[in-house]
């Protein structure tokens, strides 16, 4: 634990309610704690209901306070929780009379930036403390408890393993390689670098599967003017959440509403038609919808069955899926002709809700959701993401110079330093005080 | 303690945070806690460190659990706290999950409801917890602590020992008169109903003060067009919250603004100027303006000391303050003038701040403000005077029929019985369920 200022904070959400808590961490919390309460003495864990006194010695409410002492608590600190009455003039006169004694108003995510400084958290952790206090599903929770538990850590600390094992073999040979006491050692080191590879290429695959679960998937629904695309989100919803009209261009701007797939948070957004607009705020609606395509995990591209072919949706990342709509208003004939337009697409009509249970079929599958709960952890944020690109694309490199006739073992003792490091940095070993400002900043006050 | 369902709810207040409480209360509450977390036991107040698990077994969360063993908890009951991470979703699975084992959602203020059933708080008290959850000020904590502590109680108590008193003497009367073993027990009678009286008397004056204090005032600004109104207000608040222009009507709704003034809260209303409207808005301004000063404290009519006298203000409950404003504009001839006019004007000039710190002056005068903490405990609601009132008249009924030659002894003690009951009702005593069901009814759900 280093010596620091003690710290103070309301933990719970701003407002009005049963209780509210506020949180002091560091050397003289249990003094301060004492201060408050005119209670001589506090038990570890212990919780004592007290009045709370202001600095004239008025009691202005009762409550609860429980302390955590150092080194076994959240930051590692001495930690005291003051649990009052949940209204905003009694959490800010507790605060006050916290910062008359000796604290100081903590800064977002000063707490776990704590905790992270005395050890008792990693940088995957403490993402992860931010990620379950942001999760959307009780899947998103139960993957980021995982990687709070330390599960992801482990992972990484195994990669580290077999790195430091090739590179152990990589400096032994550049030290005492004319003695040759190992037989083969350019394979040695070429298995242990293979298997870090295998390791973070399968870690670094997650990603995408992470961010699914944590941020949800983004759906938009998009086509042309009056092709019916509130009906079809409404139809989705099966409740009416966006205006629903015979005017074509009722729907100025997006429209967001929120389902849970197999688990999965969705994020269903109605576009405004992308057409030719007759105003500014029309504009304006287009470009949203062109950007909020160009961003989705997956676009139902609706048309009008009646009316085809017409909208061409390009230049994005997702899938799409053709929605045909207004399928009840069409004749034998035609429907046997869709085909020949395009393929697979799904035959709807929002109206009567025709087709609505296989759209949401093709939805599923279009973004590989899944109702299993898998034992897998994944990597959660784009900052992990991105290391693990680095240190992947330095283990390639190092392998790539080992299969060579005479490696040159310097350089690959370079490669393989480079993908350690990036592990740790992963970990918040190395990490620059930048990034770790700008990953706390992320923080809610409290925590 | 009076058996009873297992209830739950979270309570903190609902978004995103550090932590969120979810508090269970009732038979099964450890039952519970055990389940959640795979403990097998809870120590009276130990806060201990947990996995939260759902019904399947995955670990969704990590937090902290202190039980709070009946009789020694707030409601009375085995209650559990659960400290959780504080996001809906996590919040949601967690009650979800205690609904699943057996408890169910809590109405609101069910939890301070079952501490009143356990007679854990009397309805003075839990009146003081609502009130203590919505203070506005130190001033209103300090009361609303002292209520719930018990110092109006105590003072209750008194005034039913006095009533208990006189009415004892009333009944050893009727039953043994005869023998006469009392030297004078009328005066006895009339001695203790006068000190009841008394102290009914100087509780129920203490209800406007009361009300202040908890509520705070309500200061309306109020005048004719264009006479300076939000320029008043503004120069009160020292920082411009209202819209100021020059054109006559520009502030077309009430605009609010909050002070304290001596730790009492003070709601400054910008009214629209009462006149004549000349459209469906400013007509639905007016009549909300003429509202407020009918409900208002204390009233500031402000005239334009150019263009005097014009508005004439009547029909309301509080004080006024008349506010002479634009005096930068008057010449010395004018100025002398303007006492013929009315009786003790406070001249200022908004524009100019001039006379603004001796109106800050009056307005507190007029609201009897103080910066002193008194050792006083007051009535904070309506139905506490209303009840007060009734028990007054009681007893103020009873002394005139004691004062008479020959009293009627059985209709002094119905009397003194009402009175009696009264204070009873006020306590909770004898409350109906409806009246309950109100006050429990504007509790916070978790509370």
């Amino acid at each position: 634990m280093i010596s620091s200022d003690t710290i103070v904070a309301c933990a719970t959400p701003y407002g009005i309610g049963g209780i509210a808590v506020v949180r002091i961490s560091g050397e003289i919390a249990i003094k301060i704690a004492q201060a408050l309460s005119k209670k001589k003495s506090f038990k570890d864990k212990k919780a004592s209901f007290v009045s709370l006194y202001s600095e004239k010695g008025d009691s202005f409410d009762v409550g609860v306070i429980t302390s955590f002492h150092a080194p076994n608590s959240y930051t590692g600190e001495n930690i005291v929780e003051v649990s009052c009455h949940g209204n905003p003039t009694i959490v800010n006169k507790l605060i006050n009379i916290c910062i008359s004694l000796g604290a100081r108003m903590a800064d977002p995510g000063e707490f776990t930036r704590r905790a992270f400084i005395n050890g008792k958290l990693d940088l995957l952790q403490v993402e992860a403390v931010a990620a379950l206090i942001h999760s959307n599903s009780e899947k998103s929770a139960i993957l980021n408890r995982r990687i709070l538990s330390g599960e992801l850590s482990e992972k990484l600390k195994e990669i580290k393993e077999n790195l430091i094992n090739a590179l152990s073999f990589v400096e032994f040979e550049l030290d005492v390689s004319e003695e040759c006491l190992v037989e083969d050692p350019i394979k040695l080191i070429l298995d242990s670098s293979k298997t870090a590879w295998v390791s973070v290429k399968k870690l670094s695959n997650t990603y995408k599967e992470g961010r699914l679960i944590n941020r949800g998937a983004s759906v938009v629904i998009t086509g042309g003017t009056n092709v019916g695309k509130s009906t079809l989100l409404n139809a989705l919803l099966e409740e009416n959440k966006a205006i629903v009209s015979e005017t074509p261009g009722t729907t100025r701007d997006a429209v967001d509403a929120h389902l849970i797939y197999d688990s999965i948070s969705i994020t269903l957004t109605d576009t405004a038609g992308i057409r030719e607009a007759r105003d500014s705020i029309e504009k304006e609606g287009v470009i949203r919808a062109i950007n909020k395509v160009r961003e989705a995990d997956l676009v139902l591209n609706v048309l009008d069955s009646k009316e085809l072919p017409r909208t061409v949706i390009t230049d994005f990342k997702g899938s799409v899926i053709t929605v045909l709509n207004k399928i009840d208003l069409l004749s034998e004939t035609d429907n046997k002709s869709l085909n020949t337009y395009f393929k697979n697409p799904v035959c709807v009509s929002a109206l009567t809700g025709d087709g609505i249970p296989n759209l949401k079929k093709e939805i599923k599958k279009a973004l590989h959701t899944s109702d299993v709960f898998s034992d897998e952890v994944y990597l959660i944020t784009q900052r992990q993401h991105a290391i693990a690109k680095t240190s992947l694309q330095s283990i390639s490199d190092a392998i790539d110079k080992l299969k060579s006739a005479s490696p040159p073992l310097e350089l690959v003792s370079i490669d393989l330093r480079d993908a350690l490091s990036a592990i740790d940095q992963m970990l918040g070993k190395t990490t620059s005080d930048d990034i770790l400002n700008n990953i706390f900043g992320r923080f809610c006050v409290g925590k």
